[in-house]
């Protein structure tokens, strides 16, 4: 079988010799090739990011060791394997794809994988060192979305509280006040205050310091006119642990479904998949601009159900992820009627909240369309997710994040509460923010100004940033894409000629990741191929972040337009 | 039903108003019965901490609403409910045994839920407006190993690093050499110039920023005098992460057991509850100071076989919680042979590995003692648990710490790095602290002197509070108590007499949480009963941190004396 993987290898470099006009992109596939040789023949750590590839990583083989692959959790492994029903052996993937292997084990995992993809280091590290070897400078990273990563700076006043809170002794100097802004202090000052004892070293209350979730509370309140109960808010280490909780809490075995968008962002499916339920996909309408129809809804549904399927939740990306659409209005309570009428816990996945750059859409949070259909408590299960990890803020490192949960039961509740409990709390550097975020200087405090300027700085440069790739990629031959209404992304369709698609086959990979492997290897350029997110059956798509900064989006441009025309020459039928 | 529940706590009044010396400790289970009242009449939010326990929460009997417990995924409900065997209501928990009622509701959950217990809140709230209304003028928390929130402080040099990193504007400012130590703006400069483009805003690799690892691995390897290396580092939100992840790595059904101490500290038996495996208790032997014999492993190991369960790793917690035990080398000796002959993977929590109060005790890793064996990487699977909530630091709050994984092959391996990578990353505060813990401040460094002298400090002081608390335990009737060796925990024995085990049983409460329970009522005195940790049957202990501030320890021996005396004056037998 080894064997057989490295000749394909070894073919798939000779046929790409034979074909490529940059001649310089062999240098990646013969790194590839290299590399999974020595993989292939010393069995190095799959995921070891260690330079040393023939190091001291365990074997497989070894046959003392008690874990083995077959001995693991199978909802673990399913995690992973299950794409299109293709088991794909990591080796093998290793051996085709080494640089994008990631997208062809799984759409699940796909994303999460390549924000730290080894292959991806091991290439930059390369490129340092062998710069004449490849026909591009620097890899462009528009793979993930992780503004700060790619240069976007924090902003200054959150950073300020979060400097105070960790070393407070500096509240006590009269030097900081030469250093610090004065509603920063402030800040600083209101939030130890609510921290019984100041110590922002101790565990918190499980659902998060309660001082903090009523700053999150007031905001929720000024930004939907409707009330919010500090108690209803769960604090999290990010969106991610508050999706995984609810997952838990719903999905009992595989005869639990949880209704997704397809394309759809892969955390819901691995969710999904780590607790053992079904997903049950809903089509987004690219036609349409990723609209979301109550008739696909209850087709899915009704489908999943004569099959026996239980469906729990409608888990709803608004703004889209990785589709960019916002939902308007109308169709957000039709959603809620929807959910109502069915029965389904409303997972509204709302971390974009803030990404909105068309003048004619607006973010409404599913909470406040609720209240105002005159739905309360009692009517709707929802749960919002927020994060600090996206909006202008783009704290992803920090790990911030809650959920309001509301229309429970008190004893369901409590298992929620028991959930968040078993880690504890969740880190207060993020709950710090996750407050701020949701309570930002207000006019008049010395921050004010600087604070709207570096907002509207970033939220103003994403919107161009978004249009100048719109516009590009739908100059683009077979290339259609829907306008970035919101989020961070772009989602363009490639209408791929035949032969491009036989070439994909014959190297046993999606045509969409062949493309994407071929525009990495022409120009340094990341992007996700669409089946990391799934799509309709026969499209191909890829996600492509529009948070480079701005003054890389024309050479961005030029190279994907350039790389796309010889693509098309290259395989047009 | 609840009728009957609130007819028992009314009796359970009535007895107490008979019985009562102090009767002040009326107006707490006055307290209780008037909430619960008001629970079983409205139904407010079990676990809600709003004052206002009439509010809008939402009820059970709604049934419009889709999600009940009998919806619920049935692990989720298993990791409370599965008390003896016994099945207890957790209204009837409430009309009861409010203050304590966590403790009644399961081993799994009930430290967790204590940590922030509602009640206990509102107790404290309670307490402030009437003072006069009970026997004591403050709550003493010594139920949570959470040492900042008893005011211990920080390490100055460790937040200093945390705040440059968070606002590293500050290090382009010349004021700022007179706020901050020399190595700290030092260590900052390294710990940024460790991560791409310096952005601490951005998600890491998923196993943490390479440099820290190194740093770890550095800090390992100084500690133990064999290599390390930083690829086997998994940094995690706080340890807890990573013991659910290898539980649900090595867990697929009930047929999956796990060894685990009891007493255990109950995050070993809530995750193996919530990944639906078996718990193999193995018991520690309190009469040798709480020590781990193998033929005890041995026996319930062939036990748990022949009952058809496969067990699959042994969870060893060293330095000991709740038992505070530090093991012998030797001992460690056996245990790394065990796991070797019988194919199980070491689960070694070594959170405590700073505390260590007796000059005859010293903390190995058990890596450290693996290799100093001869077993090397493939030998033994052996994944250590570190994390900043405890030693000298007990940064609780901030959520670092890591697992150091050994011994696996390497598509295993890709399986735990699956897992890690579907959060994204841990929180980077956390992960700066967890390089900074293993490697502070050197010899020869601006904050050398100081920072030892902080840590000395804190670590000199928790010996000398274990100290005091042991000895005045072991004065007290009828309760012996082995030595604090480490850790940060006392756990006596109580052998209480029949007539006070006859009335918990009146009170349908464990004895030792009706002991604990009148202790607080007396005393303001939280400590965790030994239900809360499982224990030899028929025995009774409770769980005494050594954390509450040394100026506060005569007052808790008076107290705790004069309290048991009087307990013991009302029911000797």
């Amino acid at each position: 079988m080894r064997r057989f993987v490295i000749g394909q290898a070894k073919n798939l470099i000779d046929q790409t010799r034979r074909r490529q006009r940059h001649h310089k992109s062999l240098r990646l596939l013969s790194l590839l090739a290299a590399s999974d040789s020595a993989l292939v023949l010393s069995s190095p750590r799959l995921f070891s990011s260690s330079s040393d590839m023939s190091g001291s990583g365990s074997d497989s083989s070894s046959s003392s060791l008690p874990v083995t692959l077959d001995s693991l959790n199978p909802k673990v492994l399913k995690c992973e394997y299950a794409v299109r029903g293709e088991i794909v052996n990591i080796a093998q993937v290793k051996a085709i794809n080494f640089v994008l292997s990631c997208v062809l084990l799984k759409y699940e995992t796909v994303l999460l994988i390549l924000l730290s993809s080894p292959t991806l280091q091991k290439l930059q590290e390369d490129l340092k060192i062998n710069k004449d070897a490849y026909p591009f400078d620097e890899i462009i990273y528009c793979n993930i979305g992780n503004p700060q990563s790619l240069g976007q700076q924090p902003i200054t006043f959150f950073r300020e509280v979060l400097a105070l809170c960790s070393h407070t002794a500096l509240l006590d100097e009269s030097a900081t006040h030469g250093l610090f802004s004065s509603d920063s202090i402030d800040r600083a000052w209101k939030i130890l205050d609510q921290i019984p004892g100041k110590a922002t070293g101790a565990y918190s209350h499980s659902q998060g310091i309660k001082g903090l979730r009523d700053a999150i509370a007031a905001g929720i309140e000024a930004r939907d006119g409707f009330p919010a109960d500090p108690n209803d808010i769960f604090m999290t280490d990010g969106a991610s642990p508050g999706v995984h909780m609810m997952m838990q809490l719903l999905i009992s075995s595989e005869k639990d479904g949880i209704l997704c968008p397809i394309p759809q962002y892969p955390l819901y499916s691995a969710s999904i998949a780590l607790h053992g339920g079904s997903l049950v996909p809903y089509y987004l309408d690219e036609a349409s601009g990723w609209g979301l129809e109550i008739s696909e809804l209850k087709k899915q549904l009704e489908d999943a159900r004569s099959k026996g399927i239980t469906v729990r939740a409608l888990a709803v990306i608004n703004p889209g992820n990785p589709t960019g659409q916002v939902l308007a209005e109308e169709n957000q309570r039709e959603i809620v009627d929807f959910c109502k009428k069915e029965g389904l816990v409303l997972l509204a996945d709302e971390v974009y909240q803030e990404n909105v750059y068309v003048p004619d859409k607006k973010f409404h949070s599913f909470k406040k369309v609720a209240r105002s259909m005159g739905y309360g408590e009692n009517d709707v299960c929802l749960v919002s997710f927020q994060s600090i990890s996206k909006g202008y803020y783009g704290e992803c490192g920090k790990r911030g994040g809650y959920m309001e949960v509301t229309g429970f039961t008190s004893d369901v509740r409590a298992q929620i509460y028991k959930l968040a409990s078993v880690n504890l709390c969740s880190n207060i550097s993020g709950q710090i923010l996750a407050s701020l975020v949701m309570s930002p200087p207000k006019p008049g405090d010395d921050s004010y100004e600087s604070y709207i300027a570096e907002k509207e700085g970033i939220l103003s440069s994403l919107a161009k940033r978004a249009k100048t790739l719109e516009e590009a990629l739908n100059k683009l031959e077979g290339v259609t894409c829907n306008r970035a209404e919101g989020a961070m992304y772009l989602f363009p369709c490639i209408n791929l000629p035949q032969k491009a698609i036989a070439a994909a086959e014959a190297a046993k990979t999606a045509p969409d990741a062949f493309y994407c492997k071929r525009l990495l290897n022409a120009t340094g350029i990341v992007v996700v191929p669409g089946s990391g997110f799934r799509q309709v059956p026969g499209t191909w798509h890829f996600r492509c972040t529009i948070l480079p900064q701005e003054e890389k989006i024309p050479a961005i441009v030029n190279r994907l337009t350039e790389f796309h025309k010889n693509f098309m020459d290259e395989f047009r039928n």
